[in-house]
């Protein structure tokens, strides 16, 4: 069929491939807003705009059924698609729920599976407003939709870092990936030791960060409260250094972090140690922490210093400088731009 | 994990299965003016409202890409989506499109299936705005999700028929149905004699139907020009049987139809009599042809009566009446719920 030509998906990267893929789609209805590139699309609905995020998740690539209880991941599913929402500076009122599962199922496990999706949207306030419910040959696959309103002139993207602009990080970074480390490491011991019973009551606050993460409401409500606009902001997905390099571009400035700065938990550090990895590692290319990367205005410092929970890790630049880390021992490196890819 | 009760998902069917898992759920949110059951949900807009909808499409079960070009697989995932915006009297305004592929697909052949996005998009004048791209271990699944807008008091729903009400469908029905038969015959033909070339010049407008389906917007148009407001509505993607129990059962009233006023086109007449398949049993259960069932006042007969593409095809009853069928031979039956599902 293509023995013209076969590039492998692989070669461009996701975010290339997309970009390829839809560089030939224009933007034509006046309410389309923003179309993609960001967080969030952004659609015109009267005082409000409306805010539009969807995810897929594939069985064998995003989620382990060995270690991934059924309700955790139907909570999990949920929470990671309106955290694309917060990271708008929006609020998330509404989802979508697609689900694509073999027979090997049954009624039960689904029970499970929207058990931990009640409980999703109980705690963050959206409703389930819609979905797809159908047979797959092999495993299970979920699509979300979050839908999510801000007034319009409180829409955060991407690209409105201004050089002189503080970054801010919410929350600890690298325990999600410490977790799945810990999951993975288990699973091989189960593999070839099923009696083994593990020991994982030390390691709870890590697996809970990859099998059970929260989005941060908390910090949109912060910001409204407090009456701070950030001029950039983006969801940690991918690690810090993937979604500093989308702020960077999507800005066309250049920042700097201070590595001292980056919050990294004290179970994370240790068990990154035990592991053998640079704890700044797994802050920096781990992923799926979901937690808010963000930059305020220099005039706005006052207003974050004493926010909870929120660390104050570098400065945005013009673009020319780059996107750098200046690390602890006290040299300045290039801050690589790879998340985790699945492909 | 499951040895207290395992039930199989396929006894509940899919709208019993939905129904079952969503019920513990309540739509809290004071802009949720629609949740599930109906075409799509609806979300207050301020003056207007906008709709949303979802589905999901998985290779091997939806479609077979032994026979299914990407570029119309592109085009007809879109449009099926649309098609239930429209059938909710809305027009489409934008789309997310996710989808999970297997690395045995290249960039070109992605490049393909866009190129059928892409027409889809220009033909319905619908922006894509979102979507994710992630990889599988096997096969492809699609998940689009489709936001259409209409004025709040022209929103038409399932539950509105009355008895007295007009039933009336668009287009033929059953095309799509022999379409696929036609396509499943001749990879059978294939996969025992490789080098057999079919000729389906005949078959064109069948294989069309189910390869690359319009939905009507144009009916919605014409609703819009000619100030006819439907009771109810609803697009015929399982079958008409299916669609009519929908109706009967969200408005509370029964319905009875004429089996010769159905719209059965000639080729469909004649490809069902050599499949030895009654043609009423293809417009009735066979799916697909994203036509639309509506109902209206009996006043408004006038305004339809002459309407391009329109069939009134029976009337609304009180819910004692049940659904039936007026057969040709003078019989009366009731006409079974059952469309095609994928379980």
């Amino acid at each position: 069929m293509e023995k013209a030509k076969r590039t492998d998906v692989n070669t461009l990267g996701e975010f290339g491939l997309i970009g390829h893929l839809t560089e030939a789609f224009a933007a034509n209805q006046k309410t389309t807003l923003k179309g993609i590139g960001d967080d969030a699309a952004v659609i015109d609905a009267g005082e409000d705009a409306m805010l539009v995020s969807t995810d897929m998740l594939v069985e064998g690539i995003h989620f382990d059924l060995m270690y991934t209880p059924l309700k955790h991941l139907g909570y999990k599913s949920v929470v990671v698609n309106l955290s694309d929402i917060y990271a708008m500076n929006g609020m998330a009122r509404q989802i979508t729920y697609s689900i694509a599962i073999s027979n090997k199922y049954s009624v039960e496990a689904l029970e499970e599976l929207y058990a931990g999706i009640l409980l999703a949207c109980e705690k963050y306030n959206v409703d389930l407003i819609g979905g797809d419910t159908t047979s797959s040959p092999k495993g299970m696959t979920i699509s979300v939709t979050a839908i999510g309103r801000a007034a319009k002139d409180k829409i955060v993207y991407r690209s409105g870092a201004k050089p002189g602009d503080i970054v801010c990080v919410t929350g600890s970074l690298g325990a999600a990936y410490l977790g799945l480390q810990i999951l993975e490491r288990e699973k091989q011991i189960y593999l070839e030791a099923p009696k083994v019973q593990p020991d994982l009551a030390e390691e709870t606050e890590l697996i809970e960060r990859i099998l059970k993460p929260e989005a941060r409401k908390d910090i949109v409500e912060y910001f409204q409260k407090n009456n701070i606009l950030p001029t950039s902001m983006i969801d940690i997905s991918d690690g810090l250094a993937s979604e500093l390099h989308h702020i960077a571009k999507a800005s066309n400035v250049g920042l700097y972090v201070e590595e001292s700065n980056i919050p990294v938990g004290q179970n994370t550090q240790l068990k990154a140690i035990s592991f053998n990895i640079d704890p700044t590692t797994c802050a920096m290319h781990g992923g799926e922490d979901y937690e808010l990367l963000f930059t305020v205005k220099p005039e706005d410092l006052d207003k974050v210093k004493f926010m909870p929970d929120l660390y104050i890790i570098g400065d945005i630049t013009e673009a020319s400088e780059g996107v750098k880390l200046h690390t602890s021992g006290g040299k300045i490196h290039d801050i690589p731009a790879q998340g985790w890819t699945h492909f």
